[in-house]
């Protein structure tokens, strides 16, 4: 059998902490980690809506994602610094946006945004799928403020919200790649899935292989359980407040 | 049954026309058409590798995605005026350049760079995935002049590959969405694959709905049969040159 | 006699070719071809007018100018991918703007906005010239649509206006310049001319060389003969529609 | 006597942890902690100098700086949205940087740099000034690596440095803003010093008020006291590893 | 005792010239000289405050500061060739506001904006402290032109402010360095000051060497005397108005 | 007849002042003047060509142009601060590098490059001619000093260049046109010609009117004997160093 660099079965997830209340101003944040990997999503709150937006009486929610620079084994130039983002924090804040508000009911929101900045702290592979994971949590508290405040009538929230990955490395199916497992993958997948198990996001890549229907559905299938324990911990992190 | 906006039944594609040696300074170019979507593939060769592969012996393939300002129903301001590439727009061409990288033997075509420009003359939704199919043509038709002039022994090519969308509207499986059906999509995939039926890459996305895993099966089988139908136009114009 | 790359005598212009609503979307658009020189000019028709008109009752023409990346002999850089417009491309668009501000009754024009987005397909000399004068068929066609419509009581255009080039190439003097021709000319000049034969622009440069006030005289009666023919195919071409 | 907002005399520091080895991948690098201000400081090793050192036998320490969006009260947009740099970063930069090259020997380090990434995680006042002191310890960690390694003789370390800040609020000498203060303070200064008790860098200012020779002396001494117990804290942190 | 380069005594400044409304469309202009620094200082007045003023009542003061490129001994490159100001010029530019902003009774001013822009012409050491002086005299100009036009109804300015730098050079203290002394000084000073002889401004740098309390004391004191000329010069220069 | 608002008859320059040496740093500077429009022009030598020259032995010259803020009534923001060169400075600075380029022999001038930097004090109108004529002698300075110390055998310059402005306001013809002229000018043209009385670079345009042949060569006589009078005092000026 394929041996982790880290000791775990292929089928088995890195152990996944989540620490609520991290930062005292934002109105919702979280620490997360797997593993070594370690991100801060944090919640900013405001009372209007982009233009597009405007007069809608529906909400928004938008995420930006960053790499501090010594989040990664050599250093990672801030964006800043290139005074642009890059392609690959696009595409990352572009996917935690769309799975967020899959799962948050925007009319019910009312002309309100949530900003999530995800930051990470440390990168060990999987930082966009467990950004999604950690900011579904702190997206939930700074809702749950405003049903507290009377804001709100009752929590615009439909359903849960995690990510996971999953591919193939030397013909092996893992669960949950660590950096080194992603880094010479052949497959490599995100889903991102609800709390009763529907799909939200589904982006699978042959970096440098091919993948068949039956590769796929193994995947799936193994993602699927993945995803139901992180759903779990969250669960559990959100009645434990 | 499901009326779409153009008359087509909903498993069917709009016809797609090839048209190769578009340009005449380009060392490979296409103009393809599907329906009201036009895309210049242009192909760019260079005897020069980005730094991470210099002396590695291998070759590279990398894609730009732009959208001429009037290709689409009201005017769309140009990166350039906005002094930096929006976020679709790299998200448009890393697929892009993955999907070809992953056909192409980059070992045997050594030290070399393909920069392959896809410019969207008219946009009528389907321009990532017909902007693949398209630069698949330029591509081959830029090594094949490589084997013909004896730079490279024999055509660096492992595969055709190409690309289609499927979405699910008012509960209607679509092949080949349109723009007007593109933008009310609950579910909206992207399906890259090659000649033999293999996946490259696997997209899809809830837009406002959520998708279970035997609707991802059914478009899976869609997008089967749309993708076989490219790469038979594909394999038909390379052999009529 | 001097022996020009294409066959041409000296006083000969390329044949140039206008298709008019080559864009389903745009408000006027057309394809315009001078040999190898192929541009898409098409205007976007906005309901507003820059800050310093607003309230003054006048409309305002702008225009875009680019080259496609694999337009040229060997691969020019978007200007998006260096963040900033390059000084060629903006003192083109600044002149085509000019030009064509110079042939419409802003004032009739109410405060509307026309942009122009000339979009370089090809590229072997002239085309700012070229742009110009298909530009105006696109204008005029938009204009029309707008009296068509009802929006206008009549036609907001004073006259034609078309544009070519001269240029003193190895003594000779040449009209309408290819590339080729171009870029060993010790003298370039750019005359943009109305139906009337009045000159609305002139530019003349002795790049690497100077010249006279006869050789600028002949340089003139040159141009005038061929913007007329420029005119005259314009005026057909609006005719035919 | 003034009363300040969390209780502390006019003398008082705020409580300062460290936490040495916060990033797995640095080469060095702390959390440090003043109340509610938490700052993560890393250490990056290069084995080579900007371009005006290269030949000199020399080395190199500079700093970045930047706040997480909601390290602060409401969100502050990231320098990378804007494209460029704030001033206030780059100013805080600059100081960091200077800090830290007064104390360590150049000469000795050799043609090596260090980057000191200094990120702010949560912003309650004092964060350039702490900064510099996480950063000391940070920078010593990693070229005690550097010695422990064999790649230095000795550490190039000639003495402690370590600031705080000292202002007037209300017409009371306060050691160690807090944000509250900092916001209302007439004068507001920050100071630098050795273990020996020299001065690196004073910056005072009145903002919005003016302040006498015989203040600043009072501040002078204020702020002597306050670093001589950071000092003592990072020689304890240090001895402790 | 040690020879200054341009045969002043240490404690000697050099000779200060300053020639008031330098420019004719400025609301109130210097060009103020020290040796062979120079510098020219424009007020712009707008009827108008920065957001976070607006209603407010309160006036605003702001600087800018450039060296034009061959002010320097080899050519700086503009920031807008760079794309972005550097961190030296949004360093000073905000240390000449603050100093201005301290003078003014920005209550008094109303709700108007003052942009000071400060363009040296040549540089030659002490440009920051050179246009802090000279900004003073065209600030109190364009105040005294709002007195005579009645638009104010008495000048809203509470003290004059001046700046002089201090050094330390092989171990001596020097008045108003030039670049030949700043670029080896062990330790540089600037102090900014009120007429009345209050600090606005301190900022001190070991550059390569530390300093101690009573070399601090010392340097005051020669910066207080030299400070009082400069602020009798601009008193002069007012009243020969 | 048409009455100027400084007094001048049609065809009467502006007095011309040119001081050289202006600038204690620069390889060549002037200070010039016409009425109210100054600018200072100065010459950095460098000892190395652009990449396109590298090896080619010849050499080359190249301008930047910019307005200080308050040069204008009102105040321009500096390209700086939007991060981007205007399309205005662009234009301007291209033309002032060709015209200086068309009398020095680059050949002789060898692998050296000189960069022109054209900074506008006042502008009163009529900058970018005024630049050249100014820039002409700044350069022949610079070039002058390299034969004075040996690097050069001799004096690579083949003619002398100045330029000035024609245009029509209210159907009169203007020598030199002010900024109260040029705003309302109907035609407005810019010659650029060299001491033996060719042209370098002619630009014209018909800003809201067109112009006629007849016109075009009023234009040019009434240029041709501006020109003359430049030439002669830039050869003064020359021969009084």
């Amino acid at each position: 059998m394929y041996k982790r660099i880290d000791g775990r079965k292929p089928t088995e997830m890195r152990q996944v902490k989540i620490r609520t209340d991290y930062l005292k101003y934002a109105e919702g944040s979280v620490l997360i980690e797997a593993g070594n990997t370690r991100i801060i999503c944090a919640v900013s709150l405001e009372d209007k809506v982009p233009p597009f937006l405007r007069g809608s009486g529906k909400g928004w929610i938008t995420a930006e994602y960053a790499l501090l620079p010594r989040s990664t084994h050599t250093r990672t130039a801030r964006d800043a610094a290139k005074g642009r983002l890059s392609g690959r924090s696009q595409e990352i804040q572009r996917l935690i946006g769309r799975s967020l508000r899959a799962v948050v009911d925007l009319k019910a929101l009312g002309e309100r945004s949530l900003i999530v900045d995800c930051d990470v702290i440390q990168a060990d592979g999987g930082t966009r799928t467990l950004a999604i994971t950690g900011a579904y949590v702190a997206v939930h508290d700074t809702l749950a403020r405003l049903v507290k405040s009377g804001a709100l009538p009752k929590l615009p929230v439909k359903d849960f919200v995690a990510a996971t990955s999953v591919g193939i490395v030397k013909g092996e199916m893992l669960l949950d790649l660590c950096y080194a497992e992603d880094s010479v993958a052949d497959v490599d997948f995100n889903f991102v899935m609800t709390g009763k198990g529907k799909f939200v996001e589904v982006q699978g890549t042959g970096e440098g292989g091919f993948f068949t229907k039956s590769q796929m559905d193994a995947m799936v299938a193994l993602a699927r359980k993945g995803i139901a324990d992180l759903v779990s911990l969250q669960s559990k992190t959100l009645k434990r407040e």
